[in-house]
């Protein structure tokens, strides 16, 4: 096939209920900076972190057809409530690769964790579908895992409280039973709060190791072009693409600027919701 | 036609972009207990009020539709959202009235305030289109509008913290900039609203009124059916219908419950997006 007809020359698509997934866009371009990227954000029907798992996988799939038709040589599920609920049926349905956040995260988690109490931090769907505590005692059976829904958390990063005593109050009352159980990691289960992260480290305290679901789903991105053989050319210079499902930005460009992001234009896709 | 073929036999059509919406309910079944209501929230996709017009005309005229299919005499939108940003587009296109929440909550405003000073409070969506300073000033050019978006005001309220210290905090920067334009009415611009309405009684003080778009929705709908000639026979007692397009049930519960209504099974509805 022609040089520039092979698959490495393709981006890697990236997809999020709304804006929280460019924390793992900011962590991509970090560690592969040869590679494109095209963003898709859910934002006609964000969020994620309440709903069914049949609602959120019929969204992901949707999602991720549209991605393919992007040429996507790799799909980056960077959702913690997707990653949780729809990626065995997305490995099921779609032929490129699928990565999710989840198993990075809890991967990095039982490297990090001394005394194997490991805390997980998350939306709802996430917290309930219980796939942070299945990943990481698949790994290590004696890791014991205490998990707490902060369904308030989504909304404080959306507003721009990253430093408010709001914030601040509402972590100390999240966090409190996993510090009374001894944690010494903390996964940050959830796309948004890596921009939550000095408040996080602050209420957790010094004692407490944060795991950071975007960094550990960029590595094992890296490994996967690797292993496929998909890497982008190292002397190419990648580019991001954002598209939205809703033209209302909302956070997007509070987010841009905590992450150092540049993002130009955006364009918008229609969605529809398949039987 | 057969007695029972009469339209005045036909359900009421409720639909909110969630559960908040249940608080129109709550008023109408005190207000008219004869007549059978039909609810529908579209969980799926909660919340409308981040999102942009069209989006919100679109989900809008899907459920109005899905309401129609249950033989709905009247449509009332029980989301100030959607009342602010669809009502005119699903007036030209459903055979029904449509009885959306922001003129009744306007013409009570302007009834209630005696500084012609009035604050209105509701998402940003509500808040940006400029519905309610619209619908006031058409009725009283005199009046004075003060709005201010209150975005976590929701999740507060579905996180079941009525009565919390986070809820006060932000309560209190919300309306700080309205007390100090001097308003003597508020408007509740969110069907979430009334069930805080105890904390933003205590924040906005004694001297403001607090006006309930719930309960002068009910009154417009009387009226409506009064006038249609559609009104149920008195002698009924009608019955409720909760329909969700999520199959998670959120916090439905904690709202049965705060409004004390009866909500039995909740069915589920398939929601498409057309384009």
């Amino acid at each position: 096939m022609p040089e520039e007809n092979h698959p490495r020359f393709d981006p890697i698509g990236v997809f999020d209920s709304g804006i929280g997934g460019l924390t793992v866009v900011a962590a991509l371009q970090e560690l592969l900076p040869s590679e494109t990227i095209f963003y898709i954000g859910d934002t006609a029907r964000v969020p994620y972190g309440g709903k069914s798992r049949k609602t959120v996988e019929r969204y992901s799939i949707e999602i991720g057809g549209l991605l393919l038709a992007e040429q996507a040589k790799i799909l980056v599920v960077a959702c913690n409530t997707a990653s949780a609920l729809a990626v065995p049926r997305m490995k099921d349905i779609f032929k490129v690769p699928v990565q999710g956040v989840v198993s990075p995260g809890a991967a990095a988690a039982v490297k990090a964790t001394k005394n194997k109490r490991i805390g997980v931090i998350g939306t709802r769907a996430t917290i309930a579908s219980g796939a942070y505590e299945h990943a990481i005692t698949t790994l290590d059976q004696e890791s014991l895992v205490c998990s707490e829904a902060c369904p308030l958390l989504v909304p404080l990063i959306e507003e721009g409280m990253f430093d408010d005593p709001v914030t601040d109050q509402m972590l100390g009352r999240y966090l409190a039973p996993l510090l009374d159980q001894g944690i010494d990691t903390l996964v940050l289960g959830c796309t948004h709060y890596p921009l939550l992260r000095d408040a996080i480290g602050r209420a957790a305290g010094p004692g407490v190791t944060l795991v950071d679901s975007a960094r550990n789903c960029a590595l094992a991105v890296r490994e996967l072009l690797a292993s496929h053989g998909i890497a982008a050319p190292q002397e190419r210079l990648g580019r991001l693409h954002v598209a939205l499902t809703d033209s209302t930005e909302g956070f997007l460009r509070t987010a841009e600027k905590a992450l150092d992001l540049e993002i130009g234009d955006v364009e918008l896709r229609a969605v529809q919701i398949g039987e």
